[in-house]
């Protein structure tokens, strides 16, 4: 039995958190406007197969949450500013930090902010939706892949706190895996994200839509092309077959609208940093040239911008 | 007096037709749904400084015109596949046609289906809008560069028909130019062309907001930057400074719904092929990457599908 600290019960912190507890792990939820709710009512999670319930412990503040052996974080990046003074009381006891978070460049920051603290990235292939307080539902997939941070962004391999958050994860129901190089499983991710999460929110299209078009497919696969040349700039070189993968899994996804439409739908703030500007960054910094991400990622600036209110008209 | 033949009694068409029947040029019209509008009311033109009003001959056909001594043509490119039909009764006696058409190759699709008549183009840098039937209101700017097709793409220079239609331009009271090069006029026109219109649709915006935002406008730029580069590669080079110009200009000029946004809001097809798909076929056969244009040029497709149902969704 492990003790589980979730901070973010969303869609993701909900399924995976949800069902390492529904395996016999302890769970204790960080909660702000949903606490009251979990409380009450604990977390129901829908899955294609059926549903299920659990009872986590409610806490609404770190620093009076119990020890745990393991912090799973699945806030979305654009909340990482609270993210060292959340985690500060909980990784005292060194219990290490797990993001389940999308983009580049996230567990360093988290690494540099709390010197000494383990920090673990697990990359979630998942469709899931928030459909109410502490009511998640999967649609589809849900495969995790899990790794260690380093200083230098090389392999880590299949260190003690990876294998046993595999192994728990794996005895929960979720398919996951080892990743020895965590910087190059955020790149493979990032070939499903940044074409996906832009376009959709750009063009307001589901990946149905932007698969069905032979203009956007082509100009989806592109992006994924960029993505993959960045990468490789960055020594994280991929299989040549990677993009076809992730086109043909995408033809064969449920429609789904990505979770940036979502966030900006719902007048949430997009991840823009973490998914695109980082790799930018990072692509410029190795020579890279990513001219069609660029596009992309001021097109989104432009809408957040709007969304937040600082537009020019 | 020269006797003008105008197809495309628009907000292009109405304001320098209109101006030059103010002028005491003949004026015939060939219209379609505005025909008994303008034969009953005639053509209003508003401009920042008055209003003007003609009575131009209104026909519905171009084979039961009299002969005019140039023929101007102001239909959008997307309805070209007509346009040989259309002119075919026209050139006969020799009269050149003018395309005030914006994009790329316009002027050679029309010669080569009318084998030995004179195709001259003009470059409209304008702000006008048609507003109802027969009534167009000028709001900005208007200045017309006017050169000669050549089948090879040279420079004609100030050739007799082009140095005659500016002086009846001038006289008429619009800004007019010889452009030597008229391929290179064309691809200066793209420079404002390609940015504006595509953003304005993809990202429903107007010029003051594109300009406003930090990060549209270095998007602005860096499409400003790659039609120069593709100019160039074609053997149009401009000078160093134009993109600055460019900048500025729009920064002078009233918020503006672009002419491709205008088509689009309105349900109308847009200019994609002579604005964007043929400057990137001509960078792409000069070995001229454009890879953010092609971006801007997939988006717009796929809305175009969109909005004339062919989507998947």
């Amino acid at each position: 039995m492990t003790r589980y600290a979730l901070i973010g019960p969303g869609a993701v912190g909900g399924l995976y958190g949800g069902r390492l507890a529904a395996a016999g792990h302890e769970l204790h939820v960080l909660a702000r406007s949903d606490a009251a709710h979990l409380r009450a009512h604990g977390l129901v999670v829908d899955t294609p197969t059926g549903s299920f319930h659990v009872e986590p412990s409610v806490h609404t503040d770190t620093a009076t949450m119990p020890d745990v052996d393991v912090v799973l974080v699945a806030l979305k990046t654009t909340a990482n500013a609270v993210l060292p003074d959340l985690l500060r009381p909980l990784v005292g006891a060194g219990a290490p930090v797990v993001l389940l978070q999308n983009g580049l460049g996230v567990e360093a920051a988290v690494a540099d902010a709390l010197p000494g603290a383990t920090v673990l990235g697990a990359l979630c292939f998942v469709c899931a939706t928030k459909v109410g307080p502490g009511h998640v539902r999967l649609l589809d997939y849900g495969a995790v892949n899990v790794g260690q941070h380093t200083s230098d962004g090389s392999a880590a391999g299949a260190t003690p706190p990876v294998v046993a958050l595999v192994s728990d994860l794996n005895g929960s129901g979720t398919d996951a895996k080892v990743a020895d190089d965590l910087v190059a499983a955020r790149w493979r991710k990032l070939v499903w994200n940044i074409p996906y999460n832009g376009l959709s929110v750009v063009l307001d299209a589901g990946t149905d839509e932007l698969m069905g078009d032979p203009s956007t497919r082509a100009l989806v696969e592109d992006l994924m092309g960029e993505v993959v040349a960045a990468a490789a700039a960055c020594g994280k070189g991929m299989r040549p077959d990677f993009v076809d993968e992730m086109v043909r899994t995408t033809d064969e996804m449920v429609p789904y609208a990505t979770s940036m439409k979502l966030d900006h739908d719902a007048g949430r703030p997009m991840e823009i940093d973490a998914i695109y500007s980082a790799p930018i960054r990072a692509a410029r910094a190795a020579g890279c040239q990513v001219p069609r991400i660029e596009v992309v990622e001021r097109q989104l600036r432009l809408l957040e911008r709007r969304a937040r209110g600082f537009s020019t008209s």
